[in-house]
């Protein structure tokens, strides 16, 4: 729980030229999903709901509580709750799971979102400490919670691991976390935020997935395309819990039916599409793999992600994107992965509707332009 | 910080009669707003934005970035960041300002909303403590401040008070306090939540209102109808600190555009109605003022709230209010206050569109069946 980046505000002018006025000029989105038109979208999420619909109020009302119920049955959990923000829910679970414990130390992945990601939150709002389950460039393994002799108050999972280009513990790795921890008397917690992207490598139901954790996170944004929103599944006496400080934290707001109306049109719409986004995963990676300089990792896909790895270089990757955009249209990432190799440069492709929308054969070709503009970059053909 | 509220769920079932079915049946409301139609709210939203509107990214772009420039601009600070909760945004700026002072201990109102009403927010999130500014059932005088003699992170005062039926400090109470906390190099800090129903009163803008403070919390629902959020403006730095704040807290969403149409609609639609519900506050306040065994506080209202205090009764207030609900269709208020005193009654009428909607002569009538309502139960006219 160390690293943090802040996330979002860190864009702007880029040599000269403004990196939100190019990609708003694309057409074309390798990753995520083709930026949203706010009007038509809330246009769209008012047609989701029935016309007799009452306001939530505060967590309280039909619109809001039938929703938990439905997630809570999707992911056989006898409670739910429903919040703007995974990173509140999960590291509310985490505190409440550890409160029982009597121990703040919880384990979890160095690369998790929760401990490279949040800006600190698990401990400077949670006042909870992470302790490394395993190493930073390879998912856990069981042998690493048997390793952490120290007490704990939870375990955590991230499923899939996003830092690690969405990889899957092995199904017998996740059943032997649960024995683990069991055996320790240890609550066994998942950062499922892309639980349904996790279900065609997994062949299981969420409800299947989720079954050997005793608390989940999971979000309806991301593979869903919600607005934003989560939901925080476990036993009542948790989530109960888990309201309260949702209500600390500031989101329990008086409503919430515009993410609860987006979240129920992603499950709708989009959870259909999940194997759809696995299937053209892998055959991006197929494509680009097969391109001379071009790694992808890992291969095959697990999830609906990948990392690109080009060995022709990172250092200037932004402004040879920008070079891409400008002169194809075609947006490839929003901001590359650091590698800790000289002369690596590494992007991440989540399949949504962007990549959906593209042939292979056109996002090899911006590949291949991204390559172009790297070393007409390197030979001085372009000024950064 | 010692008292709480569970707000929102703590209604239900009430002697057998279902609350929340009651006020459905309901076509008049005395209090607050009329209930909102989720669907008919979002199209309205869609209409408020450009059809070339681009969504929000993480606190990122300019429908959420401009939005935050006007609030900065109206409340005449360099700067001001737009969130899904004032609480959230306003605990965290004390914080902030406490880390600058390196002292935790803020000096605040003992039924202020931080202090009484969020579930000891301030204390178990961001580890502030509060220190008593004056006494529970009357305002804090400079004297209060005055009075305290350890050191302090910051100072906060609530405009207007709502525990105390929104009351509000004397002008030139808000300069001394602002001079003492300026001699003393501390912050001050202002819960504005209210600051547009504050305006008539002060007959101040909400620039001039906000001048004293160094920072100060605004929102968006409440008098103005929007469907929640809030903005803390401040100095750039302070700002920029609490953005990092929200990202921890879960509020830096990836998309929080539905909240800043609807806070852009309700500064439109709804900012010019303030002298009018302060006005209307007034007026209801004569007519109930002159019932026998009814008093209103403060008498006469200072902004767009008033307690009604009957002698007829507070124990089973509650039962009643659903007679008058169930016999007349009128809803006469969510909860009532807790009276220290036995047999006094106490609820409050927050003055928006719903008591905007009815004549005093129906105001006065819903008051006097819920006397009689009192007396029929007393007297076992009916069931409890």
């Amino acid at each position: 729980m160390t690293t943090s980046r802040d996330t979002g505000r860190d864009r702007g002018r880029d040599g000269g030229r403004d990196k939100e006025t190019l990609r708003r000029a694309c057409d074309r989105f390798l990753s995520h999903d083709p930026p949203l038109n706010p009007r038509r979208t809330l246009a769209g999420l008012a047609e989701v709901l029935p016309e007799d619909a009452e306001a939530d109020f505060y967590g309280k009302g039909a619109v809001i509580e039938d929703f938990e119920q439905r997630i809570a049955a999707m992911l056989g959990k006898p409670a739910a709750v429903f919040g703007p923000s995974g990173k509140m829910l999960q590291n509310a679970a985490l505190r409440v799971w550890a409160d029982r414990k009597g121990c703040r130390t919880i384990a979890l992945h160095p690369q998790s979102h929760i401990a490279a990601e949040e800006a600190e939150a698990a401990e400077r709002v949670y006042g909870l400490q992470g302790t490394a389950l395993g190493a930073p460039n390879r998912l856990a393994q069981p042998e690493d919670l048997e390793a952490i002799a120290e007490p704990l108050g939870a375990v955590a999972l991230e499923i899939p691991l996003r830092r690690l280009g969405c990889r899957l513990h092995p199904w017998e790795d996740v059943e032997a976390f649960a024995a683990l921890a069991r055996a320790r008397g240890l609550p066994l917690h998942a950062d499922a935020a892309r639980i349904w992207e996790s279900q065609p490598f997994y062949g299981r139901s969420p409800a299947e997935i989720a079954a050997p954790f005793d608390s989940l996170y999971v979000s309806f944004y991301k593979g869903l395309g919600g607005l934003a929103g989560a939901a925080l599944a476990g036993p009542e006496d948790v989530v109960a819990e888990v309201r309260r400080w949702q209500q600390r934290s500031g989101g329990q707001m008086i409503h919430l039916f515009p993410y609860v109306a987006a979240a129920m049109k992603g499950l709708d719409e989009r959870l259909p599409r999940m194997p759809a986004y696995h299937d053209k995963a892998k055959a991006i990676a197929r494509a680009l793999s097969a391109l001379p300089r071009v790694r992808v990792s890992p291969d095959p896909p697990q999830a609906n992600a990948l990392l690109v790895i080009l060995e022709t270089g990172g250092a200037d990757l932004v402004d040879a994107a920008l070079d891409v955009a400008e002169a194809s249209g075609l947006w490839l990432f929003n901001e590359p992965l650091v590698s800790p190799y000289d002369g690596l440069g590494v992007f991440e492709i989540t399949v949504r509707e962007g990549a959906m929308a593209l042939r292979e054969e056109e996002i090899v070709e911006g590949v291949l332009a991204l390559q172009r503009a790297l070393a007409d970059r390197r030979a001085g053909g372009r000024v950064a």
